[in-house]
């Protein structure tokens, strides 16, 4: 059997929390160096995309973000050294915790009825779109 | 410093998944024993209860609610044993998915800027309609 696929979100408070939505902008901005193209990518509004963003910005004492005009790359978005160490606290925590919930998920897993449909490696966005 | 909440939601598949809110409604229905109720309780529709209960309900292969029709409490809805387990398998997790992630947190809970406004101890709910 694959393994569970299990998604974490973090409530620091009520008014500030980090999931898997947030992290993944971010570490799609780190990829391509650029707000707009990571909006694209992940299929976000670029509005939508800015929004999250100043969020994060807001949400930490230092910056996720920077701006990365006048470089070789004049109006792109490059991550912080903390914006990146948020990623990468995030993601061990992922992986550690997903580690230690599929043992104790296997007794339901047993029980699940309903399997997945496709064969295909399309991802959830375009499943649903299908129907 | 007080704990973090970390919620978490697992993918059993593409098509199958389990995540705080299926948890809470089943864990409402098994307290008051009705889904109006619950549903009421939870401020969301009878119909998006109905429908949530109804998934689950073909996820597994066994039920996790049944209905009390006839007894003491006729027209009322009863989790099964399998429901009660599905409840207890995910809290236990939850607990000690969030005492895991914690002190893996903590630097980046230092950062944190926005702090909570009130001193209230509203729900998320009210606390967004007052806004």
């Amino acid at each position: 059997m694959s393994a569970l696929n299990v998604r974490f979100r973090v409530d620091f408070n009520r008014a500030c929390s980090l999931g898997p939505g947030k992290i993944s902008l971010l570490r799609t901005i780190g990829d391509c160096g650029s707000l707009a193209q990571a909006a694209r990518i992940l299929g976000m509004s670029y509005r939508r995309a800015w929004l999250l963003v100043a969020n994060l910005n807001k949400m930490f004492d230092k910056r996720v973000t920077t701006s990365a005009t006048g470089g070789r790359r004049g109006g792109g978005m490059i991550l912080t050294p903390f914006g990146k160490s948020v990623i990468v606290t995030f993601q061990r925590l992922e992986k550690d915790l997903a580690r230690r919930a599929n043992p104790r998920l296997a007794l339901l897993s047993k029980h699940v009825a309903i399997r997945d449909k496709g064969k295909t490696n399309l991802p959830r966005r375009a499943m649903s779109r299908r129907g």
